[in-house]
This record gives C-alpha cells, sequence and structure tokens, in this order.
C-alpha cells in the first residue's frame, strides 16, 4: 500500500499556550514570569496572551506611548528572541507597538531564534482599545515554523469568522490567537467553530486576573484552549490561574480539508454567491 | 426616559421547530405526522427539517425524480399552504425539488397562508447529494415575515460561515436551518457562533431516526436547536425522538448588532482585508 500523501512527511509539533496574570505595567516582571511558567521540554511554538507584557487597561494615550515599543527592535521583543534562543522555540505573544507617524498598534509578533519572523497589527479593535489604538491595515499574516504555516490574530478579530477564513485560505495549519478575553463564552465557541469549519488547529493564550484601574473593573476569562481540526478541544486551561499546557500535534490534520469523501472545506465554498 | 429606539415596535414572536422521523418515500403519511405534532396554539413560525416529506437516503436519481415535486405548486407545498392557512402560520420546510430542465434541488420553501413567499435551492451539497441534486446558483434568500426578516440555508450550508454572513448582511433577523445533520458535534457549535458573530436568531431543525438504504447506514443526530443573538441556547431538542419546541422572541435583538458601546458586529468588519 503507498503511503497517504500527507501524513509521512510531517514529525509531531509541540504546541502550547501560556495563561498569565500579568501585573499592569511591569514589563520586567512579567517578561520574567513567563520565562519561569515555560515548562521544560519547551514546545517548539508557544502562544502568549494579547499585551502580555505591559496589561491591558489603558487609561490614556499617554499611558500606552510610555509602554509601547518598536518592532522588530524593541525590549520586549529582544528578550522573547533571547527566550526562543535559550529554548529553541517559537513564541507568538502580543504587545504594543509603537510604529511610523508614532501610531499605536495593538501588536502580536512570531519571533523564533533567529528573530522576528511576522507581526501582526489587531485589525478589529476591541472597546476602548479605539481610543488608543491605531487598527491595523493589513491582512493577517501567516509565516512558516518547520513545517507548518502559522497564522496570527488577535482576540476580538476571533467574532469575524472573516479572520480566520482568510488566514486559511493563505494556508495557515495553525492559528496562534493571543487574547485578553472578558466576555464569557464568546470566544470558547466561535474559536471551535473556527477550527472546524477551517479544517485549522487553534490556540488561544488567554489571560486571568482582574484590572480595575477605572470605575470600569475588566476580568478575564482565562480558560486557554487548544483545538483541533475536527473541533475536539485538545486541552482547556481553568477559567482562573496562570497555566501551561502543551499538546502534540500532527500538523498534516489541517491539510485534509476533507468532510466527507465528497465535500471539502475550502473547494466547496461558493464565493461568486457570497457577500463581503 | 425616551423608549429605546428598537424595543418598542416588535410584538413578540412565537418561532419553534419541529423535529421528525420521516420514513422514506411515504409523503402522505409525514406530511399528516408534521400535522399532528404542530403545537396548538400555533407558533407564529414553524421549522420543519431538510427533505422532511421524502425522507434523504436516496439511492438513485430515478428515485428522487420520481418524488421530486414543481414549486410553487407541488403537492407537499400546496399542503404546507393549506397547514399555514388552518393554524395562521408560516412554515420553513425543505423538500426535492424539479426545477426548470428537469434539474433536481435539494430547497428550502417559507410558505403563509397566502402561498409561497421564498424558495432556496441549497448552494453546499453534502456527500452523495452531488449525486443527484443540481446546486443552487442563486444566493440564500431573505423574506418578511411580519416585522420579522427571515433567511433560510439548509444543513451543510452550517460549515461555511459565509452562508450566515450573507443573510445577515441582507438583514436577516432570523436564520431558519432545516437540516438532516449526521455528524455529531458540527452544526451545535458552528450554529451557536453563527448567532453570535451575526447577532442573529437561529431554528435548526433536524431530523431523527436510522436510514440503512444502501451499506451506508445513517443515523440523524437530533437536538434541534433555537440560539439568541448572544449565543444562548435558548432550547434543544434531544438526540433521539420527536419533538417540538417553541419560544417567544424579541426579534428587536437581532436589529442591535452592538456588542459593545464602540463595536458592531457588521460595521466593524473591514471587508477590504478579507480574503474571499
Amino acid at each position: 500500500m503507498a503511503p497517504s500523501r500527507h501524513r509521512d512527511y510531517y514529525p509531531p509539533m509541540r504546541v502550547g499556550f501560556v495563561q498569565t496574570e500579568p501585573r499592569f505595567g511591569e514589563v520586567a516582571e512579567n517578561l520574567e514570569r513567563v520565562r519561569e511558567l515555560l515548562a521544560d521540554p519547551s514546545a517548539d511554538l508557544w502562544v502568549l496572551p494579547e499585551l502580555f507584557a505591559t496589561g491591558y487597561q489603558f487609561v490614556s494615550r499617554e499611558e500606552v506611548e510610555a509602554l509601547a515599543e518598536p518592532i522588530p527592535h524593541g525590549a520586549t521583543v529582544d528578550a522573547l528572541v533571547r527566550l526562543a534562543e535559550e529554548r529553541t522555540c517559537h513564541i507568538v505573544a502580543g504587545l504594543a507597538e509603537r510604529g511610523e507617524h508614532d501610531r499605536l498598534y495593538n501588536t502580536a509578533v512570531l519571533v523564533g531564534p533567529g528573530g522576528v519572523l511576522a507581526g501582526y497589527r489587531k485589525i478589529h479593535l476591541f472597546a476602548e482599545e479605539k481610543r488608543w489604538f491605531h487598527p491595523g491595515d493589513a491582512t493577517f499574516p501567516v509565516a512558516d515554523v518547520g513545517q507548518a504555516r502559522i497564522g496570527m490574530m488577535i482576540c476580538f478579530d476571533h467574532l469575524f469568522p472573516e479572520s480566520a477564513r482568510t488566514l486559511a485560505l493563505a494556508g495557515a495549519d495553525l492559528i496562534a490567537h493571543p487574547s485578553n478575553l472578558v466576555m464569557p463564552v464568546f470566544a470558547q465557541v466561535t474559536m471551535r467553530a473556527r477550527a472546524l469549519e477551517n479544517g485549522v488547529f487553534t490556540i488561544t493564550a488567554n489571560r486571568v486576573g482582574t484590572e480595575g484601574r477605572t470605575d470600569v473593573s475588566l476580568t478575564y476569562t482565562g480558560e486557554s484552549q487548544i483545538v483541533a481540526p475536527d473541533g475536539n478541544i485538545l486541552v482547556k486551561a481553568p477559567a482562573i490561574g496562570e497555566a501551561t499546557e502543551i499538546v502534540k500535534i500532527d500538523v498534516s490534520q489541517a491539510r485534509d480539508k476533507a468532510v466527507t469523501a465528497w465535500n471539502d472545506r475550502l473547494r466547496d465554498r461558493r464565493p461568486e454567491l457570497y457577500a463581503v
């Protein structure tokens, strides 16, 4: 019997998330905590939360400006690259970016031992983020890590099915999804649908804890999760407390988009009949 | 205090599903069973399963031809219109349609006391349906029932987020989703996401029972469900057995697409950055 076309070429990949409770503004401390939490032996790919080093609940644009960093050469990215070197891994993490014309972005980076492989500026800004951040104006990126194609989206992007669809059409096998989720139920439901409808792995790395820096207190919902292309939740963190999890995945599962012998998730699409 | 802009103009609407176990080919019997199952007092809108009158597992094109009917004037549609008259309701139901050039379609109709309001020919055919049915070549339709805008899609359309999105962009408040689901988990997850991401009500009317007319035995998964725009499952039928459920909904909930004071499910979209 001939070997199946895909299965034989993909070594298992160890992928994981780090669910943290950042202290607002304590960048060095938050970075150090991530270093402690990374399991040994490391995953091949780690996903950290959105704005993992700074915290989330900014109260002014000046506050974001003070904590935002340039990419690819800022202190947080440099520290992530060193960490990737030490652990021989890749890391997706969310941070506040100071871009051209002093624009501020809610950004995710994919870094490896050699430096930054890709960046993504959040396209769908959530709530007061619209006060400080400029929305991204480039589409969702895909970059190779070994034989896996890694796509990135951030938190609220999950509610727009076009985000994950755009990544799947660009060839993503795995969607890294740094998050600071505050609405219960939402993303844990939609991300399972995203995995299923696109036939991809998804890793949502959410944070925990409460920030009450204004009269609106934000409690982050945890429950970081990794979902397989068949919609199965491979692992889910508790709603409360820091956590790391690693699962071993077979990336080739995401290359086979078949639903039945007659159906393919992407080829069966009828774009000429869709409204956009 | 001024009344809220949407809430005051919409009387509550009673919507429901009928989960049946059709006997293959027994059109008159299956229709009679639906008549018996419809609760009294009736819902304002009922959703029945896909191919509710004929059964699903055809084994030849000839078999479909023998059972398919023209629309709007076939025996099954006529019976549905009479039922809508008797109960003063609207009904969405799936049936096999004989169209122009003797093409066969897996179709859903929306009928009221006055006749057929809209038809939809299934765009994403599932598995062996591709052997007998011609895929629909018109987009997903929306039609008014009272103050509600009703959209239709059929079964496997659920896996393609573009289906429900197209309906939401056309103004649908409620998506009627006649189904013959055989894959566990899939639609019960994706339809909850469809409601949430589009801010619409969804009614999935699934069938139950087993058909073993070939060496592939199909068991239908039941669990018909009605989901609210906030993702809450308002009611769900058991996996086994016939069932009817009615819930009272406030259609205006589907007109308000806000997620936060800053966010709107449709206006926040960035079509220029999406792949289609």
